[in-house]
């Protein structure tokens, strides 16, 4: 079935490369609208994933996030309208010239071909991912989570009723329509049909997809972000960024993680941060050293282990480490860190220069919370994913990522010497 | 073994990733130094490599290929002293702005950090490799054919000779310093310390890093290269093309292996191609169609099989079929080739329009032999690979493709609202 489906796909994705961006942005429109049109079915298919996730006990949090309703759909519907007004990126020249061989040549961005993405049960993922694929020239293969199987299935009917209007194949946009588990692993093995693999999701996934796929894959979405507190630096501004980067949405991959605070200043500011820390309803684990000079509250703390640096909080948590300086910081981050986004905050210009240079990072922060890494905040007008690797695209993935490129040689019957 | 070097390596690189391009080089001219001063070493590892291989059977050509001498060392080390003049992509400023959160972002070149390379037995690639890497401010790990590795080791000895004298650490260029084939299988699951891995080798290689490789593989090198030869040509110019992409040097992955010709001109065209293909001594292999016209001789012919449209020849074979016009063309170029380099031989803009947009290869040729997809003809001054995949790089890679960037954001302890 699978590969049916590849094949179908890699056809298909001929047929979007040659669109113009108005062509495909007639196409958008057309799905936006089908999804208002057509909301009955898919609401209807939400209703049993629901009843089932309900069935099989899950929590409120995640029927929350799996649930729609026509007020949402017409949300997801406007997400496809913007990304419309977004400038495409497939026909780009990156560069060229007049080679002494008389080839004239240039690079043109491209589509990839096919694009392969598995993801938890979030329903506005699949019109999302559909959406900024069809807008660069390529075609889908969408995995969600299995608890929303009819929603996604019943979604993508829509969105294959939109293109066929346009007179495009439905392999352009196809959901693997089975919860079987199975079906990733054949999926993870497509390299013949598929040119990139996006897992969103959990480290599980991320490291299936690393030791399982023959298809490049694009992993990252892990963050243990850290702020390191220099010496010089005012309290109250510094506790403000902590509370943002720790507070703001404590379970986004770009939250923090872990203070790393210069001991010289830990004696004025472990008192002030504990006190700040009580009122936010922050839990600090902190190493021995801090741990000393926080036993007396207000904070709630208690004693850091090795495995807590390592591992996301994702709630309201925060790691503190006392560190002799800005090499010990660094060396922790090299250490525990997962190259997602790490900041520092420093009155000191060499101090923020040295670690913008030697934090090895997809985003690096001078004097600001660790949130902004995001295809929204940082312009890119989406976001596919975010990348903690370094081939192909680093940090928040927008539009650009979903291309190649070509080289494109024009002789007068060329011959090399 | 694999875990320490992977830890020097990684660790080396943070002191490589800030050396300024000036530093850079002087560390590359005094490998190229050491290269001839210290020729004697290399030179007798050398000779204990071949008498092996001798006795192993190694082919002639192999042994020319693994063989050394002061002339070829001296011209290797002319090739480090080469790279030195190469602009150093390490630092540039991609782009960047003011963001409205307050923000100011840029997007800055760095290095990728740790490069593995697997690669024949060709002790120049030994040098080649690490110089490009040193010069983007990479480490490597280098596992080089079983039959030179005294070779490479004797090669890598000198370069960390080269760094130590400059106070860089030995971690920076390592090699695999065993034959032992299970060390290769252990690379490939480091990925806690090696950023990208390169294969250069054949198939099977390529097969093995995609299908065992936890870190992220650039794939490529086959090449299963088409001419597509239009009904508007001119016979002469063409068939001088045909002759450059298929003769200048068979065994280059970017040599043509089959020839699609168009059946209205077969009559004309295929008698004259017989004659010239004979005097250049290729041998054809033809499609039913093309066979019959072709009996005749002056050249050599069989029938085509299904398979040896999906193989490289590398050799003065070609396969020939006619085809109905374009279309068919470019489907037989989507099923059977390798994405690598691809030529359309016309008069028509219309038709080179539509072969340049509709051929989804590396490179694609209007009126041009094959023959130029390479770094040097590029361009790029230098070559690390030449990558057939979409992810990272695509077509000859130069120092470019071994960077990555970070994203720098500063802020005035910026919060995200």
């Amino acid at each position: 079935m699978l590969e049916e489906m590849g094949k179908a796909a890699k056809a298909a994705s001929y047929q979007l490369s040659v669109l113009s961006s108005e062509q495909k942005n007639q196409v958008l429109l057309t799905i936006a609208e089908r999804l208002e049109a057509q909301s009955a079915e898919i609401l209807a298919a939400n209703e049993l994933d629901l009843a089932d996730a309900r069935q099989n006990g899950m929590s409120e949090a995640l029927l929350d996030r799996l649930a729609l309703n026509p007020a949402r759909l017409k949300g997801i519907a406007d997400d496809v309208r913007q990304v419309c007004r977004l400038a495409d990126p497939v026909g780009q020249l990156i560069d060229g010239g007049q080679l002494d061989s008389g080839l004239r040549i240039e690079r043109r961005r491209v589509p990839l071909g096919v694009v392969g993405v598995i993801y938890e049960a979030r329903p506005n993922v699949t019109v999302d991912v559909a959406s900024l694929c069809l807008k660069t020239g390529n075609a889908t293969i969408l995995r969600g989570g299995k608890e929303t199987y009819r929603t996604n299935s019943a979604t993508v009917r829509v969105i294959q009723a939109a293109l066929q209007q346009h007179g495009l194949p439905a392999g352009a946009v196809q959901a693997i329509e089975s919860p079987d588990r199975e079906l990733v692993n054949q999926l993870l093995r497509l390299d013949r049909y598929v040119d990139m693999l996006i897992p969103r999701g959990g480290a599980g996934l991320h490291k299936l997809c690393r030791e399982q796929s023959t298809i490049p894959v694009i992993t990252g979405g892990i963050g243990v972000c850290h702020i390191y507190v220099d010496e010089s630096i005012e309290f109250d501004a510094a506790l403000n960024v902590i509370v943002n980067a720790k507070k703001q949405r404590p379970s986004a991959c770009n939250s923090l993680e872990t203070l790393l605070v210069h001991h010289a200043i830990a004696e004025r500011f472990l008192p002030v941060l504990s006190q700040r820390m009580a009122e936010e309803g922050v839990k600090l684990h902190a190493d021995p050293r801090a741990l000393s000079l926080l036993q007396n509250g207000p904070a709630e703390v208690s004693e850091v282990t090795e495995a807590q640096y390592r591992d996301e909080w994702l709630s309201l948590d925060l790691n503190l480490k006392l560190v002799d300086g800005l090499d010990e910081g660094i060396a922790h981050i090299r250490e525990y860190g997962t190259q997602h986004s790490d900041a520092i905050l420093t009155r000191s210009i060499r101090n923020a220069n040295r670690f913008v240079n030697e934090v090895d990072s997809s985003a690096v922060y001078v004097n600001a919370s660790t949130r902004f890494t995001d295809g929204g905040q940082f312009g890119l007008g989406a976001e596919v994913a975010v990348s903690t690797q370094k081939l192909h695209a680093r940090g928040p993935m927008g539009l650009e990522a979903l291309t190649t490129y070509k080289w494109i040689a024009y002789g007068d019957d060329t011959i090399r010497g």
